[in-house]
């Protein structure tokens, strides 16, 4: 039933995977939605796997961050050639699934082409425009970026100090940084790659500001790369994670471009200056909706990642004793355990479901809109915000804590996970401040309490219906819908509570903004309150429709994690509702549910059906890495024998068996690295004759074999500082101090 | 009153600093346990920030692990020389204060030989094995580690499995790693610095294991520092942190040392193979318990870092309107950012002083036991396993808080707050990890528990006193001893309801093992209280014996943040004491709180006086790292002219500006060592010379002075990746793309 069985596995995985109740490949086609993409995203993996030139060249974390973004480089021009083979072009999700499983999720120079450069030509830019550069961008004649954010402000987009005034004489725009704040800062792919970029600046005609509008803007000179005079630009230096990208920094200095780059479809500025303002105020409002309804899902699978990790590593590491005392017990035995991993576990399905429905709610409004309707616009700008702050919050903590849950090795980069948190945590302040967005869904729920409070109830849209209900009686014998009552009973009330906050310190005379501020913290309250109430019921919703009943018994399993769990959670709000009786229920219920999902724990991970290469625990093709960094740093020859003597030196100082020629092979490029010592003939040969040449340095605890111990020192044993045995720290520093110490 | 201010500041600073009421030197005096200690951490600061061989080579988030592990080398070997003119040798404080200060928080390799290298020998070793190497290793002849942690144990320590074989015929023992799960693994400073380890190994004798004794062994040959014949160790690779420090692997094979080499001042084997019983069985305890006592203190501080760089940040940070709309708001005056950081800043407090009491009373346990009297210890062991598990999880919380209330500019490296994080999280793992020692914590609870069930209610221990206690009359009016009874209520509950779940699970004729396993979530719920409750506590008497009026005054209002929070945060706990009025009521003066201490929170971080330096915001000594790097990697001499070239290349390249000659001296190192250009002879020169000369490229969001935009211009201006215009990752891969494309 468990389709990623295979001989050689640990045992004590096998046996996780025999104990499992269904269909790995049924339960990653509820996942992704339908058989077809969840077997597309393993024929992907499976192809990806058999070419070399897609594997790392060596750990990421082994790497600097220069070595990550040549990587990047690297594997990006691989794939625009390779793509056409591997991947339906038309589809956005095995686009991104490819870049993902290839690049991984540290970033790439070309991240944000395609999603952030493009679209805003494609949906911005005039006919003539599109014409001009869109064909280009496609074809990546130009990399492009997109740079709005600023040093000063990234939230309040109304105060951006980047300036575009027209000047009538040369019918040109001049671009200007007036002041350091103004910088633009953060960009991805502006620092280094990009030779364009979409600019968000203050249109300035005759003194007047219109506002922030867009210019389509020459960075570098397409021959050289170097930065066009008048333009600063650079990278902004290393950050937590996505240090694979080069995120930059722009100012401008009297940088004129013609008055046909400002992409025009909507705004337009005439040739004699005249402005003329877009049919619609909230056009542009859709891409970041757009961006937003993704992040539920992309955030579930990196918490998916981590638990994938966690969860396999929980079944073969084996510490302390239970019951018999001839055995130590896997650490997925404790109850503590269970207790850290699983309701993640229910969030990170929740999560994806929830954020597939999003996707397709969006895709139904972007036909509304087009049918010219824009009522469901701003539910689902509210419901996006709050989703994207709950998501991203608790899928940090998630991973976190199953990076805990891993012990010490959780803490080695060869788990990897803390990488995974680096970059899932980032979602907390992109695309939007949490707290910003958060009250802004505030802002809607207080809208619809003020139509409840002016007889309008029979008016509000679905998902805001239950402010207006009364409370029922909550019998929990019968199940997650009664969970659901619970937490609408929660929100419920923090929203009218934090809302009559507000009024009530705006109606004592306070200036509508202060009020709001000091109703604030409540405010946010009831926005988590009410987003967790809407990814419990897509939950339930989700469940209820899968046909598979083996798939559904083990979901429903989970969906009594997930409910209980998250009633525990937020049990300070149902103080009024439930008994203490009650909550004693369903902690016991919590307990059980916990225990009767143990046996398909290890199924229920395997069936995100993240490669191992995803996780970044794949084979590595070093004898490729070596021969790459061979190339970049030295083009030099020698003689052969000299090399070799260096070899063989290199050989019996690290006590290497000949057998093993591949670490062979690579020890001796790395020797050659370091000691510079040149170039051979027998190197010198086509890198891809070694193409199928494989050296395997798997590395990782979420490793799908369970062969975690002789993996881990295998990681550690080719590390950077294992390339010697006695560092220059030694030799310069310590030995020195030793050696006087003596005397 | 606040002694941070200084001409130059950014006035938005100076602002918060002229609101606060009380004198930050007096509050440092409280915080740090007196006036005399407050002052001598000013003085080491001053004085280190004087010697230019102290400070960062570059920042370190631009450095890879071979460079920082450099830096810590280099700036150990410097302060083993200059420590004497500095601090008190005699001062542990002091020690401890200069080496953070200096090397930073990241790790170097000499951090264990004097925390977990001398104190065995110091205590375990005969005196002849003092004679023979105490002096080597205080005097730094020698550098060691301590391994006991393996590759497939860290908790169970009864499961470790290097074996020390006791070979009478010729008196050695035999070391062996039997199996891989065997390797010593994390070992700090083992990897690749240390000569020298105690080593934890099951002693065994005709084939009887008498369990996990501690060994003297040389790793590596004292001349070349190669491992010796029979060693097998290395570096584990990169972490989430701790990246200055080069923990290692270790694995023997048949590898013998002289039965001297057991440290043999409790337990013996004698030349004939006998052994010799330790008189008392729990005495290796002490320093576990000894290094955990100090963990409070220590991640109150890291939290405190986290805090200064937040709250300083937005206090210069302006995003949005409130009221005034020419003038855009502090980001501080957000009810949502107070409610994020003043319940941490309380949290701080609260933790370091918790961490000198507990280290005060580690201190008496010391004296106790030399008298004779072990019965503290249990309490000891007790209390500091359930403090450090709570104290590290709410740092971690705390900072990533803290980060996420700086916006994007948290997530950049140049906050440094997500190096902090990683630093103190590690402690939610190392020195017991946090639910082992939760459960730790609750068998010493329970036992209490069936103490008064016995009847033996007046043989309670003070800590532990209010568990046989009954709830009382809560009156919130009274002050924070009144919450400190709804904590009380609270632990007290919990505590019965986890023991009676546990107890009742026993008695149905489960296992104790199995019984205890499935309490043991309620049970570490009963131990977080508890511990919560000795926090509070202990928060609460401190601030009762402070002296200085307005010092105090202050903390009352912190204190008012403190019960407030951790009262609502615990809602859940007392649904049956306290009314839904009474909560209102502490959730309201929650907010009361926060705003009453808003003119104070400058001053209440600055009170931390953590220099620029330990926030890495420091003055950087450019041009020493480059001559540095300089020397390192190059001993070539060639013409001047030829230099100068580049260098006059360079700067047109960058259009560098010729006034700017310290940018421009550290730009010329780095085209010479970028270009490989030979050295030159004016660079040549003593580079103390240069010591006075130092380039300013600050760095962090926390900064003193509250320049942060400039700075962050300056910082990622020099950051690795600007040192070129067009990187190879652009002539290499991307360039070659867009030109085909062309085609």
């Amino acid at each position: 039933m468990n389709q990623s069985i295979k001989p050689g596995d640990n045992p004590d995985l096998t046996d996780e995977r025999l104990s499992g109740t269904f269909d790995t490949n049924a339960m990653a086609a509820v996942i992704y939605g339908s058989d077809k993409l969840a077997q597309r995203r393993r024929e992907i993996s499976e192809a990806v796997s058999r070419i070399p030139e897609l594997k790392d060249s060596k750990p990421y974390p082994f790497m600097t961050r220069e070595e990550k973004i040549l990587e990047g480089s690297r594997k990006s021009a691989v794939l625009n050639r390779l793509l056409p083979g591997l991947i339906d072009l038309e589809s956005f999700e095995e686009t991104v699934f490819i870049h993902q499983e290839v690049i991984g999720i540290e970033g790439y120079p070309l991240a944000l082409h395609e999603s952030l450069f493009i679209p805003p030509i494609a949906t911005q830019g005039t006919d003539e425009q599109q014409e001009k550069w869109l064909m280009r961008a496609q074809r990546r004649e130009i990399i492009g970026c997109y740079a709005q954010t600023e040093l000063g402000h990234g939230s309040n987009l109304r105060a951006l100090e980047t300036t575009a005034t027209f000047d009538i004489s040369t019918r040109e725009f001049i671009l200007n940084s007036p002041t350091i704040t103004s910088l633009k800062w953060w960009p991805g792919a502006l620092g280094k790659s990009a030779n364009w970029s979409i600019v968000i600046a203050n249109l300035i005609i005759k003194e007047h500001n219109y506002g922030p509008h867009p210019f389509m803007v020459q960075l570098r000179d397409e021959k050289s790369h170097e930065p066009l005079p008048g333009i600063t630009v650079g990278d902004i230096g290393p950050k937590m994670a996505f240090n694979g990208a080069d995120n930059g920094f722009l100012g401008f200095k009297n940088y004129r471009i013609p008055r046909e780059n400002m992409l025009m479809r909507h705004s337009k500025v005439t040739s004699d200056g005249s402005y003329i303002k877009p049919p619609h105020a909230k056009i542009g409002y859709s891409s970041m909706v757009k961006v937003r309804s993704r992040m539920a899902a992309e955030q579930g699978l990196f918490l998916a990642h981590a638990l994938t990790i966690a969860v396999r590593y929980s079944a073969v590491r084996r510490q302390g004793f239970l019951k018999d005392k001839s055995r130590e017990v896997k650490v997925l035995d404790y109850q503590t355990q269970l207790h850290r991993l699983f309701p993640s576990i229910a969030r990170a399905y929740a999560f994806i479901f929830c954020g597939f429905e999003t996707i397709r709610l969006y895709d139904q409004l972007l036909i509304d809109v087009q049918n010219g309707n824009t009522s469901g616009m701003a539910d689902l700008h509210a419901l996006t915000s709050g989703l994207k702050s709950v998501v991203t919050y608790q899928t940090g903590e998630g991973i976190e804590q199953a990076r805990m849950a891993c012990g010490g090795h959780g803490y080695s980069m060869a788990s990897y996970i803390s990488e995974i948190y680096g970059v899932a945590i980032g979602g907390c302040t992109y695309e939007g401040e949490n707290m910003v967005m958060l009250l802004q869904l505030a802002r809607y729920l207080v809208k619809s309490i003020e139509m409840i409070q002016n007889g309008k109830s029979r008016e509000l849209g679905p998902m805001v219906a239950y402010l207006a209900e009364k409370e029922s009686e909550i019998d929990l014998n019968l199940g997650p819908n009664e969970y659901l009552k619970v937490f609408e009973y929660a929100a419920r009330n923090q929203t009218w509570r934090a809302t009559e906050k507000f009024q009530k310190l705006r109606n004592s005379g306070m200036s509508n903004e202060k009020a709001w501020n000091q109703a604030s913290v409540e405010l946010t309250r009831a926005s988590r309150l009410h987003t967790r109430l809407y990814i419990m019921s897509t939950f339930i919703n989700h469940v209820g429709s899968i046909v598979d009943q083996k798939v559904k018994g083990v979901l429903i399993d989970l969906l009594n994690v997930h409910v209980t769990y998250e009633v525990m959670d937020i049990g300070i709000y149902v103080q009024g509702l439930l008994s203490s009786n009650q909550m004693d229920l369903i902690r016991n219920q919590l307990y059980v549910s916990l225990e009767t999902i143990r046996p398909n724990a290890v199924s229920l991970v395997d069936s995100f059906q993240i490669s191992d290469m995803q996780l970044r625990s794949q084979v590595i093709c070093a004898f490729l890495a070596a021969w790459d960094d061979f190339q970049t740093k030295h083009c030099i020859m020698v003689q052969r024998t000299r090399f070799k003597t260096y070899i063989l030196q290199q050989i019996s100082f690290n006590k290497i068996k000949f057998e093993e020629s591949y670490e062979l092979r690579y020890l001796a490029i790395l020797v050659a690295v370091s000691l510079r010592v040149p170039y051979v003939n027998d190197l010198c040969m086509d890198p891809r004759k070694f193409k199928t040449r494989q050296m395997l340095y798997h590395f990782v605890l979420g490793r799908r074999d369970g062969n975690v111990y002789e993996n881990l020192f295998k990681w550690a044993k080719s590390s950077p500082l294992n390339q010697t045995d006695v560092l220059p720290s030694v030799t310069q520093y310590l030995k020195p101090m030793m050696d006087k110490s003596k005397l």
